[in-house]
């Protein structure tokens, strides 16, 4: 990134400088009260060597901003919680809602750098961290990545400066040395890192940070326009196909399905015991393997999403999964990227998260209402695929369910409903607002499953008129997954 | 707590446990649905001995329950966010709010067994218990408490079982068949907590869990009740004084503050960088040695709170301190007990928080506004003190400022950013309105300080009519107590 660098040629004098920054921090505490009440969110990103001065550059950035609106985050420690999830969840974790600013000391670069430092650099780290800021950037997000740039002479010197305060020598570090020894190699390892993520939606700022103020100077006037424009025109969509094509399962349409399947009492009584208890075992193997299971419930209302879940959660150890009810998002949910709630929910390892409703949301009720433009809507698709691939590269087993009943069987259950006192919550005006949209629904449920039913995160439909026989459907399902799974692996 | 413990004399068939237990559980599932409309949070902890079956009582605690309406929480394994902070964060995180229902697989008391355990009993062990749980309830929070217990032969038995199964044999640990043997050791440890905690607003449910259904009909009968009692009547307010009063720090009131004190501007330019000097150094011993800080700001609006807090800030690493402004509660905040949003902020050890605004809202707008009940707000002195107190135990530096200006430059300053376009957003009706109440707010603040001064957290009179005083007062408190705090320790 260096032939990027440059310095001025003749630098200002300090006190110039000073008072310059001393403007320009003025006049980004102005921008941001307008960005405050503005739907940008912000998100900024202080990367570089070590004693590169990080830490500084944030306190000139932050100097005269409104806590209110902004938030720092020291990433460089990875946390027990983070370690058991996919890299980014940390990340994802810490959006910041419409307004508000998130400034990153380290961020996803530095962990990735020090995965690449343990494993070697695969092209998968860049492409994930591509794909995360593309998905930001086309949501909204304004992303700033700045990387401070010291000599390795000029590191030398500052840890030494470091090493010999004694309020600061403990901060100093062999892996300090170590990297101060190692520069070059380091440098490169960085490089590749940054040139391959460096994009035209999310490109790198590189400033060298020298002992003086025009590294802050040169940065806080990168973001004071960078938000300028955003504030007038916001966030330019990336407009770029990663090309991103996973293999698609064939699946028959809706229409298609034949919904006569049942069982007997005596059949599901005896099969769902045996199916419980293999279960029950595999879910103490996977906790033992360290395998995370994400269960996505989808189908049309009353088709018994929540009886099937409860039957199949009573096989699992309450202490090792969770079931998470999707309903309508709260305002902190929808100032964020619609993915931020469900990355909030992905799982411990060895752990299983059932969702009840999903992130297909976007694609059913927010297309067929018109929540989201048809722009957005229709990128979610391979939205969609890319987090769950990013899930499944993780590790995670996904099934989604689709269950599956006709018009008249859920007419059957509605009328059922109102007429149960015990179960009349469960049916609102919006069921049958929805069912009068049912043609609309089936169009898009047909779509999405055609666009997102992957090897690595299949859509099973589920025939939904025998109550009984989609439970089973659905045990026996998730019981041969676990099964192939600790094969495959063998465990 | 055996004392307690009783069989039936003659156990129903299984055949009419099965059946019992059956309509508990929808039963339950129907009062949960009542419960979720109304402002009651329920708190359900199932402790027990090791193998005692917890995690098979909670399914069928769960089976029937609507997920969206309930959290389990599995808090054996103490996370690295945890370990930073008091033993008790990781509890008020997770409180439900009102309507719903938090299940702790185990809980606070296990954390505490473990540290009794490592370095002994204390009184300020179950104290700190008993407060919390207290405080809960005093809020209005349904409390119930269950200890499972088994046999030192039957837990044999079952840890066999568990080993001998291929995927759970991996769940018995070395630990498990230590604490078997030490049965009668561990058994006199719990036994010394329980009876410690077992008070009359907060009493233990002893059960002995064999391996039938009469526990888990027993837990569910004693939850149906307290719910269903809960309901019709509230949660009755403990009534209980814990006796805790600590030593107050004698105060002038606000109307015999001297407020003519100012500084020159070059003895403030060239003492505040002094001092920030000296800070900055002392951030970086605090950080080495863990010392977590806590900086309360109240004070008159326009007082400066925010401009004192920004002067702090400069002189620190924006790495180790965070900002936290309060404002009105969001509904998040209003369905939980009031500490609930401070605790969440409590900073990592070696950190510092600045709080603009804090918990003190409690006895100043809400109690000047009627935004709570007399009852209430006059509980929260010694509530706060209690809070204050558990921080000042596990190590924090805590010190509260009161910014204090006259009602004249208050007027001035009112007017002053009427003028300037850049602050206008920081003058709202509000403002006026609280304006008109000042000597309601004068005598509550008046109360709060009188109460709430403790040795272990001050409250500080900042003497605000001119600016730069304030900003140097503070600078220069803060810098003293961390400075005495690192001598007495001696670092």
């Amino acid at each position: 990134m260096l032939e990027q660098l440059k310095k001025p040629q003749e630098a200002p004098s300090r006190k110039k400088q000073k008072k310059e920054l001393s403007k320009l921090q003025s006049e980004l505490a102005v921008l941001q009260q307008e960005l405050s009440k503005s739907n940008v969110p912000v998100i900024i990103i202080i990367e570089g060597f070590s004693a590169s001065g990080k830490g500084q550059m944030m306190s000139k950035l932050i100097s005269e901003l409104d806590p209110r609106f902004y938030q720092v985050y020291s990433t460089s420690h990875e946390t027990f919680e983070e370690k058991r999830r996919p890299l980014l969840w940390g990340f994802w974790n810490k959006l910041p809602s419409k307004g508000k600013m998130a400034i990153f000391d380290r961020s996803w670069y530095n962990r990735t750098l020090n995965k690449i430092h343990e494993e070697g650099y695969t092209p998968a780290l860049s492409n994930s961290i591509n794909t995360f800021e593309r998905q930001l950037i086309d949501d909204g997000y304004l992303v700033l990545k700045f990387f401070l740039y010291i000599t390795q002479k000029e590191q030398k010197k500052r840890l030494k400066v470091l090493r010999d305060d004694p309020s600061s020598s403990w901060r100093v570090t062999e892996r300090d040395w170590r990297l101060n020894k190692n520069y070059e190699y380091r440098y490169k390892l960085q490089d590749e890192l940054l040139e391959s993520t460096n994009t035209d939606y999310s490109p790198w700022h590189a400033v060298i940070n020298e002992d003086d103020n025009s590294g802050a100077i040169e940065i806080l006037q990168i973001i004071k326009e960078k938000i300028t424009s955003a504030l007038s025109d916001g966030v330019a969509p990336s407009e770029f196909d990663s090309g991103f094509k996973p293999k698609l399962n064939k699946i028959s349409k809706l229409s298609e399905i034949d919904l006569s399947p049942t069982v007997t009492d005596s059949y599901y009584k005896s099969t769902i015991k045996k199916e419980r208890e293999k279960l029950q075992k595999l879910h103490g193997l996977l906790y033992k393997e360290k395998i995370p299971v994400i269960l996505a419930f989808e189908g049309w209302d009353a088709a018994g999403k929540g009886g099937a879940i409860r039957r199949l959660s009573w096989a699992l150890d309450p202490r090792g999964f969770d079931v998470t009810p999707i309903s309508a998002p709260t305002s902190e949910e929808i100032n964020r990227h619609y993915l931020w709630r469900f990355w909030n929910q992905i799982p411990k390892d060895g752990h299983i998260a059932l969702f009840d409703r999903t992130w297909y949301g976007r694609v059913m009720v927010e297309r067929v209402e018109k929540f989201t433009s048809e722009t957005r809507w229709s990128q979610a698709y391979n939205e969609i695929n890319e987090f769950e691939k990013e899930l499944a590269d993780w590790g995670a087993i996904i099934i989604k369910f689709w269950i599956h009943i006709d018009k008249q069987t859920q007419l059957e259950r509605f009328e059922a409903r109102q007429m149960t006192p015990s179960k009349q919550y469960k049916i609102t005006d919006d069921d049958w607002r929805n069912r009068e949209k049912w043609d609309l629904y089936e169009s898009a449920i047909d779509e999405m499953i055609s666009k997102t039913s992957t090897e690595y995160a299949p859509w099973v439909i589920v025939e939904g008129n025998d109550k009984k026989f989609a439970r089973l459907k659905v045990i026996k399902t998730v019981r041969e997954a676990l099964e192939k799974r600790l094969a495959d692996d063998d465990y």
